[in-house]
């Protein structure tokens, strides 16, 4: 923490009960008073703070622990999850992360449970798994598209706690983020899409239908959030109409996790001036 | 190409019949004329192109596209593999990369073909697959320690070149880099993890054995580089003494195989203005 965080953001953006969504100003940026440049020099001169966090966990993993961290990313089409991939997981070792996107299901695991995917992408023990969307999505676009009766799609939250619960249980510290953005601002960031070609394959305009429901999308999150916010593994809402502040806020996030974990470095298990004698042969 | 390069690393680090790795200096770093600082300076100056590129391959892949990137990186212990993943890799977006290491094979992997886990982590299109440590394991360690008769393991080598020759045929270019490091310079980094409890945990006193076995080790590669360097999929040998020349050929290595794809930003499958009008309402 330094002075221009007035209260950290695992505080300050951690989802509440009686929280609103609709209430949520997206440009703002909670319990942080600086600017743009001074967000940017904070995040990089956390990097290697990140980066030996990263590794304590990596070497932890390769010597026998069980903790692994997962951070999920929710968030409307161009609310910038792939930034925060790009920028803050590629802040660390990317031999310690495994990233995985989820899309529209395909025919093999729509022939599963919803969470068969997802268990199958879980970070084995040292990682830090990244999820560009989720299982979340089987309340999101699941439950807005009436892909599924309403009594399945509700049945999920309850699945969901119970997984996440038991992932924890076994080692898995969860991280969940949704950026938040205004329709104004996803306006904006298509219309930017549209005018570079090399951004054309990212648009897709399909996704305008979701655009269209953003009312409906709003209270999926909001039950989403009411109803799976939990201790084990809390929602934090970051504002992210401000691209800057959501990179910072996500790195600290995962900063605070990673500590969090409180994790030494392992032990040698072997006799170090021997191996030097060896070595040396002195 | 800068200055600095007399000649490309495509060029001058590629395997050739009749080279020879005893005669190869570990500390040199051919081609390349300028210093460490310069080499630092000149590879951050390629992070942008480097990340463009990679980019295309990611958005070829979505798009359809089948072509993908393996890199495939061998070398004795501490001969800087994670160093090239963590800062040559860690150069592009982690969502594109898929990173695995092979260290002794699982039960469940020796129950099968020494290519079946290989098979299993190949990169999906438009992904740069990283292997620290690969399906060469089973022409190195293999032959050193015995593992497998003579007959089995010297089998590998053409199994390989038909295996690489299929996945390059499916469209996935290959890259495959030793590093070459002197027993001296083994000696002073084993040290360093030994004079740094933070590092205690790479250590493994096992790897002392393939160090006692300097040689054999250098005739199996030897072998292996005469064997399975091949049109397409051809060896570089890179000398990675200096960890900061390795980085630099390595990236360049990349830069150069990725460029060689040739890939366009895909373009828009839908009518660009039509969807400006959708989106403004114009």
């Amino acid at each position: 923490m330094t002075a221009a965080w007035t209260e950290h953001p695992a505080t300050s953006l951690r989802w509440r009960p009686g929280d609103r969504l609709d209430a949520l100003d997206t440009r703002s940026t909670p319990g942080y008073t600086g600017r743009k440049r001074a967000a940017k020099v904070l995040r990089a001169g956390h990097a290697d703070d990140l980066s030996d966090l990263q590794e304590r966990l990596f070497a932890h993993g390769r010597t026998g622990g069980v903790r692994s961290v997962l951070l999920i990313l929710q968030g409307m089409d161009t609310s910038g999850k792939g930034g925060i991939v790009r920028h803050v997981v590629g802040m660390v070792d990317p031999q310690g992360v495994r990233c995985r996107g989820f899309g529209r299901p395909t025919p093999e695991e729509q022939a599963h449970d919803f969470l068969w995917r997802i268990r199958r992408a879980l970070p084995s023990p040292g990682l830090l798994g990244v999820f560009d969307r989720s299982h979340y999505e089987d309340v999101l676009v699941v439950r807005v598209e009436e892909l599924q009766p309403e009594a399945s799609w509700r049945a999920h939250y309850d699945e969901i706690n119970a997984f996440e619960a038991e992932i924890a249980a076994a080692g898995t510290e969860i991280v969940k983020v949704m950026l938040a953005i205004s329709p104004e601002e996803q306006l904006e960031r298509l219309v930017s899409r549209l005018d570079r070609p090399e951004k054309h394959w990212r648009y897709d305009p399909a996704d305008l239908r979701a655009r269209e429901r953003w009312g409906e999308y709003q209270a999926a999150y909001q039950e989403m959030l009411d109803r799976t916010s939990t201790d084990v593994a809390p929602w934090y809402v970051v504002p992210a109409d401000r691209k800057w502040f959501a990179r910072l806020a996500v790195s600290e996030l995962l900063r605070h996790t990673l500590r969090g974990l409180d994790l030494r470095w392992p032990a040698a298990d072997f006799d170090v001036e021997r191996q030097r004698r060896l070595l040396t042969g002195g």
